[in-house]
């Protein structure tokens, strides 16, 4: 796997994801090394990391071919031969009844070093190894993420007692913004952006602000710290925070939309489904979700949402006019709570001068108001769908949250 | 930066990016190392990765802020002041008029290693920057992903003398599968798996087989060495490989129907959207997408799509006669070449013993022919939509195509 990942054709997830549970434990990391498979690579990589420094973690190499050399080059760093241990072999072939492995295979990742602590893998079939040594702890971890991440749980418990309390850790929490942009974020929070603990920053995702406030103290007072400087960002940015850390706006909208009992129906053109798909990704949306319309041509327009032609020539496909009528329309045909009609140009052709790529209408009905907003979104065709998509679902926040909907 | 990707915040994606520009080249990619952003940690790393190498290149650490000191830590290994390059100064302050940077900013920008070669960057504002010094090369290029790319064609033009006529270079082409297993495939190209070079090597991605043929000859002989392999492998499967590369499936489907001259529509219940939403992705589409129904509830089948609900009632809305009945619908409605209809059970609720998570019936409705094709997709939520929106597809491939339609 490391030469893979050193060709390039794999990027590597697994070392973020163990730098960031190593973070929240308090655990500086110096250093990631990617070396190939290769097993005096691998030995003199591991050999200066233990001089550096008191734990390491190695992902990959631990599987059933050849090139898996990790747990062989770890054996000759600690002197420690490689033992055929029974339980691991049969729990394999147990497992794995019936789609067999080769014997071959079970075996080479049946060998454990000498006295090594075991982390049995609950989803494939080479296990986790922690090898110590007076002050020294290597770790060696599949590479499969999936399996590495469903030893983490075992990692924390073994290394927690090693992390004496009072310890400081690092942890942070990040506020998920639509709306404003990242200039006029950092314009109201700047003074809190020049504190060093915990830290502020700002980071543009795509359609979104993310503020990531960070924060290193013991593991008593971290949260504590991290709240008080949250609840000041709200106090200036509340209602454009649509959500926190892993959540999604999809998520978020979905959830509000199933725990206040609301029916919803979309009419989409430059989306293209896209807001229908991201509402129907969250389970049990099915309770609000009734129908999605994606009426792309003007013909479409015309036949599943009654459109008038004569409104398109007049005002163009692409109008408040059309966008408002699509979702009164969606409304009626369905008789949802809610409708939103989507009507813009996603590009790279179809603008004009009066009429640019990323001009999109998005307009929202419900039995006791009719509301239409004009957005310019930059970017590609792609972007212009998401971001399209973004503005519709933060539309449908702020109705159902009673926000104002006013840009 | 480096600080970032040690908290596990950020992914690199550059790291992969570079070696596998290298690798292309025939350079030998041995390692790769990330340290936080601290003079002494780069420095310590930079010393030792020339005392084992002859080419280093350093991503980010560019930057305006204090916390950028890569240029610094190369300066002292190297042992060369920075100096104050007026057309860099002035180069930035001419493209940032319109969004003025502070005048310290550009400064920092502007100080380079005394005889360094400056790569110019078009995208943002730091130059990148080659150090020599006998037979050693260090790279210093920004950590911004799109910077760094507008500057690997200037690094391929000046590593390229260095790089002696007839040199060996790794090329790697993929091609992609949709409907056969790994292991399926597996058992019918195993004999040119065991080979050395070309390797071919199967990868199981979300609901596609990837087959990659890794190839390290000289420049001139390359290219045809993997077309031979690449020539049994599509004598094998061809029918089932739908692109190569960077090509996705909606993109060759999207293709297809517009250089054919097809109109299509989709009446999606289970995917929600998403056939729609990744049609819709493809420039140029509006000539061939006419409109998408997503008749989620049963009432929205009744309703926009005329399904009787006696029928609903008698075979279920999960069942083969609705979803024909749904792309019979949709193509009368719109009159368009072909339509899709999709119903199906999406989970994580809504399964029964007969009728289980992940059933899902996909027609095709043309004028020539109706077909229906059941499939059963594991995996969650998410997952099930993926599989189903690429089992669309396919089958739209297919028809165009003039494949034969058979599971």
């Amino acid at each position: 796997m490391g030469t893979e990942l050193l060709l390039g054709e794999v990027i590597d997830t697994n070392s973020s994801y163990l730098a960031k549970v190593m973070s929240s434990l308090g655990v500086d990391v110096f250093r990631k090394t990617t070396v190939g498979d290769n097993l005096s690579r691998i030995k003199t990589s591991l050999q200066e990391g233990l001089s550096r420094t008191n734990l390491i973690i190695i992902s990959g190499g631990l599987g059933p071919t050849e090139d898996d050399v990790t747990k062989e080059a770890a054996g000759v760093i600690f002197q420690k031969k490689l033992i055929f241990d029974e339980n691991i072999f049969k729990g394999i072939q147990r497992k794995y009844t019936h789609h067999p492995i080769p014997r071959k295979a079970i075996i080479k990742q049946s060998m454990i070093p000498e006295g090594a602590t075991i982390i049995p893998n609950s989803v494939g079939t080479a296990p986790g190894i922690i090898m110590e040594e007076e002050r020294k702890t290597v770790i060696l971890l599949p590479g499969v993420p999936e399996e590495l991440k469903a030893m983490v749980p075992r990692i924390i418990k073994h290394l927690s007692g090693k992390i004496s309390s009072g310890q400081t850790v690092i942890k942070s929490r990040t506020l998920k913004l639509f709306g404003p942009g990242e200039s006029q974020v950092n314009k109201k929070i700047s003074p809190l952006m020049s504190k060093t603990n915990p830290t502020v920053a700002l980071l543009a995702k795509k359609g979104e602000v993310h503020i990531r406030i960070t924060a290193k103290f013991t593991s008593e007072e971290v949260d504590h710290r991290i709240q008080e400087v949250e609840n000041v960002i709200r106090g200036k940015w509340g209602d454009y925070i649509f959500g926190a850390d892993e959540e999604t706006l999809e998520g978020i909208v979905g959830k509000l939309l199933i725990d206040k009992n609301f029916t919803i129906s979309v009419a989409e053109s430059c989306s293209g489904g896209l807001v229908a798909h991201r509402l129907t990704n969250i389970p049990g949306i099915s309770a609000s979700f009734l129908c999605g319309l994606i009426s792309y041509s003007n013909e479409a327009k015309s036949r599943l949402l009654e459109i008038p032609p004569e409104l398109i020539k007049s005002k163009g496909a692409v109008s408040s006019e059309v966008a408002q009528k699509m979702a009164r329309q969606a409304r009626a045909l369905i008789n949802s709570d809610i409708s939103v009609g989507i009507t813009g140009i996603a590009g790279p052709t179809g603008g004009t001068p009066q009429k640019p790529v990323g001009l999109v209408y998005i307009a929202l009905s419900t039995e006791e108001k009719d509301i239409c907003q004009k957005y310019h979104f930059p970017g590609r065709r792609k972007m212009v769908k998401w971001k399209t998509s973004q503005a519709a679902l933060d539309l449908v926040r702020k109705y159902v949250l009673g926000i104002s909907l006013e840009h």
